[in-house]
């Protein structure tokens, strides 16, 4: 019944086999990694002109200038990641790069820098998509939780069916998005040319700040959450199709076109006709609204980028899981993190990513503005890292033409490490310090991890075991008595075939209680001796511990007893709520709560099931 | 730890032998059963307001017949259920006696009513509480639900104590509200006497309706809330010292006494001086303000109003978990609620009764005004079976005076039956359905539980087996192998030890990862078989789970094998977030998943526990 719901919703498992089928192609691959890159001009734009503003006219009037200095950043960064795929055609994450190139501390700080941008990009994303819609409908404003809750859900479940099939579904928003923005751009160019630009000064808020060094840095580190999804591809190349590396290489080089025409386009638009945005209205909101009226091609465009946005968040979905599964199999975060599921997707790790989306969202009440802060120190410390080691690569592996390769992937190591600075220091007491503060303790957790697993394996491990064993002697069984019944026969049976000492053990939890259950147990198991036992605190668990440890000490054998339970078994699940779990009660005890005294108890359950 | 924090909030455990300490004088009796029929006057005075001032100073001129009327029927309920503690001294509760005397489907009836009457109690009197305080306070108005859950938590933890120190704690209010409360309506008399009436037609707020029957009506059995509580005395005679039924006879005496100059004071006050409330007040906060202004005699008086409400609340905590406790012995309601905790309380029924009150209080968002519908509804069908129930055992029992006695209980029935009909009928579609609705569904459950008790018992039953009993065979033993470690050593040595027939089974989830532990398996163990499966799937348990099928086919012993399972225990509890609970899955999948065909598999846990 339950694995009948999974399966409608999810869809059937799928063996190991069918992995290889699962493969994308070049326009697939561009809809499936590309949609973060291509949205982020959505709130990158929107952060830059919320951060100008303040400083009014004056401020909005370095729109493009900063614009275009973002895109050069763009440029490089694209130059890098283009080397890092063909560096690695085997998926190139800043984890793996950084790990082979830098050694194990480095690529945790990555590991940990590029699973915080992830989940901050599902969040961002999703509530810039609401904000989007909103902006059309402002019905919506006041419940932007919950609609940006409910996208993720249906994200969520999307996801867990698999690769394919999310990037069938996502294609169509992508390319929706890139055929009516890119003619909106060239529509609103054509105007410009044509009306010339408008009046900043009359239409522009009035400044209340000054134009300061902090606010046009601020404007730009905001701004730079432009680039951040320009890594996908690189973390995804498996998934294309072969030949791999210059199929993700040519994706990467049309997607950095697309972002460069989008932004630029964009924001040229936004300070060349002086738009400015209603009171619940995002920049591009206002951009549309201004080229097109409030007319159903306005509400086109807000719907294309709201579900663009939502597709971005996918970006996230497809890359953490695969993330979170390589620093599970180096042992460094829960291995049921490195496992496929049902549908060759790592479920675990999309279920997580969705809880802490979810958590994110509420917490920020679905405030991208709040988020932003928190959002581009990750990527960009990622892509720091990732460019520095692809240096070392080159350096060591020394192919054709490797010191161009070393000193484009150094610019763009110097060009993100400075970003990352300037993003650092200026947001640092708007919330980046929160990020600042996760990543090194995600780093931690993660070297925590990883020293138990070495813990448990040693403690595992068979070096030092003479070469023959001998063979176990045989020991004595305890029975836990609730009573003479059918389950009863069927325990005392067993282990009387397995063991010659079998004692019962009835505990007394109301005086006399037992005078029923001794003679019934004389009259069907005459050879097995009884024991009752008071319980004056009513507890079934301690006086039966209290038992085998007087009586194991007594016969100081060096053997324990075997614990054998008579365990009737419910015909339904749900009757279980309407009997005491003791069984499961005693088991837990001998398993868990006697740790500390080391002692090894083998617990056997004969089942009992009831038909009805 | 875990046991630590409770005994520090809940005291140390109690042995059974401890009973019989906790026994009640009448002093601490009385406070511990009368808070809910005292305090009772908080609500049903403002009912029998909100209800007449629909119409107007003509509707405010019937509170004192109403009353008037309320009284006589606590005269004859009051009569009754003195006679019930001396028919029942074990403890007279409305379900034991309707079941000795009626039989079994009315006195499911008689505790499902009860059992809802007891929630309600909780729930009305903290909303009542808070909004007795709220009317001194107004800023807590807003904060009503987050006041009642607070006290709500503050009660279940002391009655988690046990009902000695609960009968400690409650006793000051009980009596600060006595001490309090009459000497203000002394007071009020005095003034009256002196001033003389105040004109009603000049301050009552103007007719909404025109004062009809059902208005009537309705006002009257709202202001019979104030006899809920009344019965719970007759519940709880076991928790008396001796001798016990006399001295509970009295207490009951003493209370209706009380109950009686509370209630018709009060509302004699409130017509007499024509006192109206302000728009965020009680009619008691505008009686007590009248008379006392707004200065501290008057926040005593609101302050004690609460106390006593809180406390009330405490009377269903007393006598809830108790009713729940007999229909439980009788197989009615899960065991559980019948097992005493450490403390000698029932804790079980304790926190069920916590959560639903919760629940009401949530949902009903703290308006006493909103539950009083679903209210007397289960007080009165409790009260007419159980008087019913009185007069078939005097009619049975014929002791002195039989003929009078059974004439008293059997007006006590027909005053509270005719009562029922008013309250179902006025109220019935202003929330009275809820609670018609929901008692015979309870009433359908508890027999649901019964009927299953008595399939398990039959199942379970030796009867049919034959006198003499045959051993068990020797059985096949299989080890699911996750590698070769120091604890599957273990495993295997227990195995051979009490099975001639071991194999091994090793799930192979991706192609080719067996080969290693194959040749490790070979030199550790030469002479046990290992055998591999693969699971296209990926999935442990549906392979295994076959295997085990086919080979007791091939074997058609009619035995099955056993399953060992090598499990290491984490030296903490939270390290087993890091680990596939694979072992788990295991027992799960064996005890529960494949019960329909039949199985009755033995399994063996061998614990391997690490130290670090």
């Amino acid at each position: 019944m339950k694995n009948k719901i999974k399966h409608l919703l999810l869809g059937n498992p799928l063996s190991t086999e069918q992995s290889g089928e699962k493969r994308l192609n070049k326009v697939r691959a561009l809809a499936a990694f590309s949609p973060d890159a291509l949205s982020s001009i959505a709130y990158a734009n929107q952060e830059i002109y919320l951060g100008l503003a303040l400083a009014g006219a004056a401020g909005l009037a370095l729109s493009l200038p900063i614009g275009l200095t973002i895109s050069v950043l763009l440029i490089i960064v694209a130059i890098s990641y283009y080397q890092t795929i063909h560096g690695y055609p085997q998926g190139g994450g800043s984890y793996i790069v950084t790990r082979q190139n830098l050694g194990t501390m480095p690529s945790l700080v990555a590991g940990a820098a590029i699973m915080v941008d992830y989940l901050l990009t599902a969040a961002v994303s999703l509530t810039a998509g609401v904000e989007a819609l909103a902006s059309a409908f402002p019905v919506l404003w006041e419940h932007r939780v919950l609609a940006a809750l409910s996208i993720l859900l249906v994200i969520t479940l999307i996801n867990l069916r698999g690769l394919k099939e999310a990037g069938t579904i996502m294609a169509v928003p992508v390319y929706l998005f890139l055929f009516t923005y890119l003619p909106l751009l060239a529509y609103g160019a054509l105007r410009l040319f044509m009306d010339g630009p408008g009046d900043i000064q009359a239409s522009a808020p009035s400044a209340i700040q000054p134009l300061a060094g902090l606010l046009v840095l601020r404007a730009f580190a905001s701004g730079c959450t432009a680039l951040t999804g320009i890594e996908a591809i690189s973390d995804g190349v498996p998934a294309f199709r072969p030949p791999q590396a210059k199929n993700a290489g040519r994706t990467l080089a049309v997607m950095a076109v697309l972002m460069f025409t989008l932004f630029v386009g964009s924001i040229s638009l936004i300070q060349g006709l002086a738009v400015v945005p209603g009171p619940q209205e995002t920049i591009l909101s206002a951009l549309a609204r201004r080229l097109l009226g409030s007319g159903p091609l306005y509400i086109l465009i807000q719907a294309s980028t709201m579900l663009i946005l939502a597709v971005a968040a996918n970006t996230s979905f497809a890359d953490f899981p695969r993330v979170a599964s390589f620093l599970a199999k180096d042992g460094f975060i829960p291995r049921q993190l490195g496992n496929l599921g049902d549908r060759l997707v790592f479920s675990n790790g999309i279920l997580i990513l969705a809880a802490g989306t979810a958590g994110l969202i509420i917490a920020f009440q679905g405030d991208t503005h709040a988020l932003v802060p928190l959002f581009a120190i990750g990527a960009f410390m990622a892509f720091t890292l990732s460019q520095s080691s692809m240096v070392v690569h080159w350096l060591r592996e020394r192919g054709p033409n490797w010191q161009i390769k070393a000193a484009a992937n150094g610019a763009g190591a110097l060009a993100t490490g400075t970003t990352l600075l300037v993003v650092a220091i200026s947001k640092f007491n708007q919330g980046a310090w929160l990020t600042i503060l996760v990543i090194p303790t995600l780093v931690i957790i993660f070297l925590k991890i990883r020293a138990h697993y070495r813990t448990v394996s040693a403690q595992l491990s068979l070096r030092g075991l003479p070469p023959s064993l001998k063979p176990a002697g045989p020991m004595r069984a305890v029975i836990p008595v609730s009573g003479v019944h059918r389950g009863m026969i069927d325990a005392v049976l067993f282990t009387q075939s397995i063991s010659r000492q079998v004692t019962g053990v009835y505990i007394e939890l109301e005086p006399g209680a037992s005078k029923n259950v001794q003679e019934m147990w004389k009259r069907w198991f005459p050879d097995v001796p009884l024991v009752v036992l008071p319980s004056p605190y009513r507890s079934i668990i301690e006086p039966l511990l209290q038992f085998l440890d007087e009586t194991d000490r007594q016969h100081n054998d060096g053997q324990m007893a075997m614990i054998v339970l008579p365990e009737f078994v419910p015909a339904r699940w749900w009757h279980a709520l309407l009997h005491n779990q003791t069984s499961w009660m005693i088991k837990n005890a001998l398993l868990y709560n006697r740790r500390e005294k080391g002692y090894q108890r083998v617990i056997i359950d004969v089942p009992y099931h009831l038909k009805r």
